[in-house]
């Protein structure tokens, strides 16, 4: 049996919804425990209706906008801090929330605990690819300074989840640049390529942002910053071409019935690249796997972020991680 | 009359993609002339046979793939040299390639030259975005690394930019970064926000990625790395959802049908966002404009470039710069 812990409350959509992801999970697959972390009025009805779900009630929310560091100090009492501390303790093997990135991560580190020999924990997600090819990319937005040491840490860990995840032995790592001759980026840039280049960790080269859904590479690293920027333009662009899509189709008859019939594949399309096929990001470093769904969440979103959780909990990713860096030491 | 140097031997493409759209060009505004930098068996016969166009008879040519300055120091021949050395010496008002971005910066910058007081020239583009809405991004790739008076410069080039272009008063600047709070953002980021808060340049705030195409910004400023990561990701995103649109429209009847009714609205949308639909990009700071079209170009690319640099010379865009700074001095 493998247990997620679950946070109800998190993200900008109502419990019920997370309760449905909940449900869709379990119905899923019979290996899988939820222990349920919210208020007692929202997860004591849904443990006491679902077979192999627990509550853990909390009395406090973190809300989207607030200062991370500040909400996880004071709010002890918190879904997602509670959630973390019930990793720690062993009552859950990983944790998913779609609440504030910035929250989960300062709760995650300080309450599930670092891999011995990781400076700083990274978020990563699984992007889509054509013909099925997927790139790990990491960090989006966990660190936005970061030296050249932790990009080497960052592709270890990478290498790991691709493993574990894509099942891809001796991942090809790039480094996002702006342009893939070896001496071009920025001079933080430029240091990060020497230091990865230096480290022995599948290192192939400068990748450019267009690599992170065309490309060949299995792991583009980069900093929280630049990382974050890329993710947000892409998200951007895929939003901004699906409003003008829907746009265009009111525009005449002929492209109102296009529209139309062809409608359930755009939203496939569309729904590929929102992260949520996959399970959301996930932040890499930690003693267990910490699964952030988006705050705009789905039902659907919900049950395929537990489940990547559980498998990333099956695959031993912590323990891969772990021997990656034991390995390059 | 105004003249535009056209170098006819950029961009991957034939010479002849590139004659066509100067044809376009000349014939939709009779107030133009066209210098046509090139071989003499391409530009000669053109010349002989379109009014208002001259030849530039040239003997080399710079590759896309090579290293900028090396070629434009050794290629004092080429069509982009000679292109900024006819803009010098007044023989033409502005300059359009769609040649290597590096050698055209490079070129430009020593042979065109710097309005005084800029210290390094930006890249530019207007990007489009939602109801009509345009949003200046630099620099775009053409410095990696920046200063925080660099940054400045280049709000004050993009509101400048944004005022003969898009007819905007007193645009709103944002700077791109990995959040929206004042304090978020890499180190670096941050001396940019203090710089750009300090400076009286109509700057608003940090935007995020998405903000490029959905935002509220007039002009969005950053160093050339974040800026071309930022650009090559939604490049990237445009053409995968293109892509998959495509492959999807395969997979049913429904599907296919719906695909071949909604192409050209589909077409559209994609060739608003590539950019040539408003010229390509701008090198701004230099004493004359000189834009930049995309290295695949086609004649309606290298007619609506042409046309782009024929409006910011009668725009006034060169002496609208040089006038904000000298107003911010």
């Amino acid at each position: 049996m493998t247990t997620i812990c679950v946070d109800a409350m998190g993200g900008d959509e109502r419990p019920e919804v997370v309760l449905e992801g909940i449900a869709a999970a379990l119905a899923a697959d019979p290996e899988l425990e939820v222990l349920v972390a919210g208020d007692e009025g929202v997860v004591g009805p849904f443990a006491e209706s679902h077979e192999r779900a627990r509550a853990l009630v909390t009395t406090e929310v973190i809300g989207m906008g607030e200062h991370p560091a500040e909400a996880v100090r004071a709010k002890r009492d918190s879904s997602i801090v509670r959630g973390c501390a019930a990793v720690r303790a062993g009552e859950a093997d990983g944790f998913f929330s779609a609440g504030s990135t910035g929250a989960i991560f300062t709760a995650a580190t300080l309450g599930v605990g670092r891999i011995r020999g990781i400076r700083r924990p990274a978020l990563a997600t699984a992007l889509p690819g054509l013909d099925g090819h997927r790139t790990i990319a990491l960090d989006l937005g966990a660190n936005a300074d970061a030296r050249p040491e932790m990009l080497v840490q960052f592709a270890h860990m990478g290498r790991a989840y691709a493993k574990v995840v894509l099942g891809v032995e001796d991942a090809r790592v790039g480094l996002l640049s702006n342009g893939t001759e070896d001496a071009k980026g920025s001079e933080l840039a430029v240091s990060y390529h020497e230091a990865l280049a230096a480290a022995g960790c599948g290192f192939a080269g400068n990748a450019e942002g267009t690599d992170l859904l065309l490309g060949s590479f299995d792991v583009i690293v980069c900093d929280g910053f630049t990382g974050n920027v890329a993710l947000k333009s892409m998200e951007g662009t895929a939003k901004y071409l699906v409003k003008q899509i829907k746009a265009a189709a009111g525009e005449s008859k002929r492209s109102a019935v296009g529209a139309l019939l062809f409608k359930p594949a755009l939203k496939r399309v569309a729904a590929e690249l929102s992260g949520d096929e996959y399970g959301g990001a996930v932040l890499l470093g930690l003693k267990a796997p910490v699964f952030i769904g988006h705050g705009a969440t789905s039902a659907t979103a919900v049950a395929k972020g537990t489940a990547a959780c559980a498998a990333a909990v099956r695959g031993g990713l912590v323990d891969g991680i772990a021997q990656a860096l034991a390995d390059a030491s």
